[in-house]
This record gives structure tokens, C-alpha cells and sequence, in this order.
């Protein structure tokens, strides 16, 4: 780990990122050594860290930073955290804050590649996504309802959970963006209300693009999502997973979520 | 600064309170050397720790410890912030959670005394709180809201903000809670969605009882508050503070308030 440059296990006790949760993160894979999707996930850092009005770390310091912890490893996941530093109490940022920036680099999470082809099994989460406009979209540290709703089941055979908001609106997994296919269009939730909009999320857009297929940003209902022809979640962790059961929804061909996984496989390479 | 009892400034990095802000705390009073009303905080960590599924430090501990912080120090507050400790990356809660436990005493804040006799002048935030009845009430890490709505006025003359949720209720102030009065009866938002259910508030609510004095749990709008005959606002930093202006609504005189405030102060003695 690096933390703010210097190898270390510690934050300052003080730090407003464990006080209130003032901070961003992301999480990237690595592959054959190398950051996959350097250029969009700092840019996402940096609408991230603007969002907050927190300073930006300069890129060629994280990759800096990031290439001597990854060292000759070849797999795994690198993260970030970036938040508003150590601070007096109270909830108001001070006025000069220097962020404090923790580096870590961790080994792939032992996940079956029988997922990858076969597809996974949801869970649906009791618990629903509150609406924050003013933070929905950003992967910030106020991250309870994630772990509440990934808590609610251990059953590993249901892998990821997916999340609901109050008004029953579809947003994704607990730690994925979801897409479903329908007559062979792309639709994604709506995620101005709450929800992270993850890398993997713009890359799967973007393709869309060059491939003219429809891809909408909409809200979606459970109905919706059973009555999809394909459905599959993304993160840059796990790639792409299409999805094989869920609730009244049982599905054994993914030739669409297939083909977008293998063009995530290989783009940035 | 105690961190699991040892004196340290600093936590690991790895800390799902840094994380993810998977965690609770509260702030107390230090007044002669002691904290006040140290039961009923206790009561609240307890709960809020259980609410989270969190294993709640011992109270004979964190009393010895406190006073080993506070030695002869007379004045001033103390904080206790309990985490679900190191994780893995990820945000399934782990199996056997080992908590953090992290306390610190603290200076008062520099309040003018003014505020407490003659009132504060209030501003209204633009950030609206969501609504989350799974978290609704407790104080826990996730606090981006509050950081947000209290950054929004720097006037030293407006030390507090008023907070609406997504309805445009009343629930509070930034850091504190609220009460109005009415034709001689209390009224205080109702937390169930969102909302921090602080120990001053239970105190306000409990003193009413014995003085046969109605106190309802309610919804309030705008135009509820500013017709009330009085506003206070509590927190256990700076007690209670009568409300002397806010948009439409002055006041110069508060009586039910300085007669709470007055209790408040000698309670717990």
C-alpha cells in the first residue's frame, strides 16, 4: 500500500474519509501487469473528485505510484481511494484540505469461470436505494447500502444481488452496472437518481455506438427486466457476467452479452 | 487518541470505516472532567452498533478509556467512532467482524456564548437529505450529506444550516436537531426516513413528559416553521440554541427554549 506516496498500512485517525466518508474510490483491474482502462478511469477519478470539490491526484503520480506496487505482479485488482485528508471535527470541509491518496493492490477475487460463460444466478435485495441527485453516479465512500444489500445473502452459488430503488426502479447490482437486452436494443437504468455509473458501464455504451445499436438510459421496472430477452451486469472486476436465473427469469443462450464481453475482453489491449 | 485502547494516531488502511464508511459515532460533552449523559450515549452507540450489526465496545472499557483521555482536562468533547474494522476489499460484511474502536477528546468549538441567550440566524441548505429508513436516525459514517449541506455557508454569523429532505419536510440542522413550539406544544420532525436521532433530542422529549408538556413526532414544512411561536435547535456540542431569524421568521424572545436550555444545562450534574 501507498499512502500518499510513502509505503505505509496507516491513515491519519483523523482523516475525514473514515469521520464522514469524504472520499472517492475506484477499483481496476490488472492485467498482464498493466492498469486495463487507464484513460477513462482517471477520468472518471477526476469528475469523481470534482463532484466533491476534492483535489484531483495528477496522473502521472498514480502511475507512477500504481507501477511500483503492481511491481512484476500480472493479475489482480488496483484501487484507489482519494479523500479530503485529515480534518478538525465537523462536518464543514476546511478551507485549505490536502487529500489524502491510498494506493493498494490486491489479488483477483477467486470467482468461478463458469460464471463468465454460463452466466450467474441473482439474488433481489430487500433493501432500496435512497435517491441522491446531488450524489447518484459518483463512487464515493458513503457506500452502507452496498454493503447492507450485498450482506443479505451468503449463498456463493448467487454471486451478486441486485439492487432496487424506493420507487422499485431497477439501478444494478450491488457492485455492478446491469444492461438488458430487448429486440436487440440495449437498454441501462437511469442512474441520476442513485447508483454508480462504473467504467465498464461508458465502455459497453461507447460500443453500442460503433456497432449502431440502440443503447437507452431509462428507468426500468422488475417486469421489464423478466421479460428481457438477455440480461447481464458489468464491473472491472469480474468483466461481464451474463445473467442465467433470476426470479421468474431463466435464460441458457447469451449471444449478445457474449459478444459484448469479448469485446470488453479484448479492447485496451 | 485511543485506537482499540492503545494510544495512536492512526488506523489501518484497510479500515471498512475508511472504506465505507461501515460504521457509527458520537460526540459528547466533556464538562468538569466528565461526560455528560453518559447512559443514554451509551444506550444510542449500543443501538446504533446493533442496528448495523455491529459488535459494540464495552462500557466499562470505553469509560476507563475516556478517562484516560480526558485526565484533568475539564472541558470539551469526546468522540467514539466503532468501524466493522479491517476487510477484505469488497463489500460483503466479513464473517467474523473484529471491530475498531477509535476515541478522542477534542477543545470545544469556538461558539460565541451570544448564540445561547440571544439565538443564531439559520440558513437553509439546497442539499436535500434522501430518504433511507434502513439508516434513518442512526449516526453513521455515510455523512456526504451533512458535509455538503454544512460547506455551503461559511458566514460565521449563520453557524447552522436547515436541512429538508426530498419531500421539503424539515429534519433538521446539519449537525443538530430541531424542535418548534406551538401554542405551548413541542413538535419535532419525524426521523424515520433520514435523520440523525441525536441524545438531545430524546432529552427534550423525555423533559416534556414530566412537565405534562405535549411533544409530537411529525412532519413539518417550511411554512409549519416559520409560523411556530419558537424554534431551538440541539446538539450535544453546543446544548441549545434558540433560533432568532430565518427566511421570514424573527424572534427575540424565547422562553420555553432558555427554560429547556436551562434543564438541559443542569442535567446530568
Amino acid at each position: 500500500m501507498l499512502v500518499n506516496g510513502a509505503a505505509s498500512q496507516f491513515v491519519n485517525a483523523d482523516d475525514r474519509g473514515l469521520a464522514y466518508g469524504d472520499g472517492i474510490f475506484r477499483t481496476l483491474r490488472i492485467r498482464q501487469g498493466k492498469l486495463r482502462n487507464w484513460s477513462i478511469q482517471y477520468k472518471k477519478l477526476a469528475h469523481d473528485c470534482a463532484a466533491l470539490n476534492l483535489a484531483c491526484p495528477d496522473e502521472a503520480t498514480l502511475l507512477t505510484e500504481f507501477r511500483q506496487l503492481i511491481g512484476d505482479q500480472s493479475d489482480g485488482l488496483a484501487k484507489i481511494i482519494v479523500t479530503r485528508g485529515s480534518g478538525m471535527r465537523g462536518y464543514k470541509t476546511p478551507e485549505q484540505p490536502k487529500s489524502t491518496r491510498i494506493l493498494s493492490v490486491h489479488p483477483l477475487p477467486d470467482q468461478s469461470p463458469y460464471f463468465l460463460k454460463h452466466g450467474v444466478a441473482l439474488f433481489l435485495c430487500n433493501l432500496r436505494f435512497s435517491h441522491q441527485p446531488r450524489l447518484a453516479g459518483i463512487k464515493h465512500l458513503n457506500r452502507l447500502e452496498n454493503v447492507l444489500a450485498a450482506s443479505e445473502c451468503n449463498d456463493p452459488k448467487l454471486p451478486e444481488g441486485l439492487c432496487l430503488d424506493m420507487l422499485g426502479h431497477v439501478i444494478g447490482g450491488t457492485r455492478s452496472n446491469l444492461f438488458m437486452v430487448k429486440d436487440g436494443e440495449l437498454r441501462t437504468p437511469d442512474l441520476s437518481r442513485c447508483g454508480v455509473a462504473g467504467v465498464q458501464r461508458d465502455l459497453v455504451m461507447s460500443w453500442a455506438v460503433t456497432q449502431v445499436l440502440k443503447c437507452t438510459i431509462r428507468d426500468i421496472c422488475l417486469d421489464d427486466l423478466i421479460a428481457a430477452d438477455e440480461i447481464f451486469i458489468v464491473n472491472s472486476a469480474f468483466g461481464l457476467w451474463p445473467v442465467r436465473s433470476f426470479q421468474g427469469y431463466n435464460r441458457d443462450r447469451f449471444p449478445i452479452s457474449l459478444r459484448i464481453q469479448n469485446w470488453l475482453n479484448h479492447e485496451d489491449e
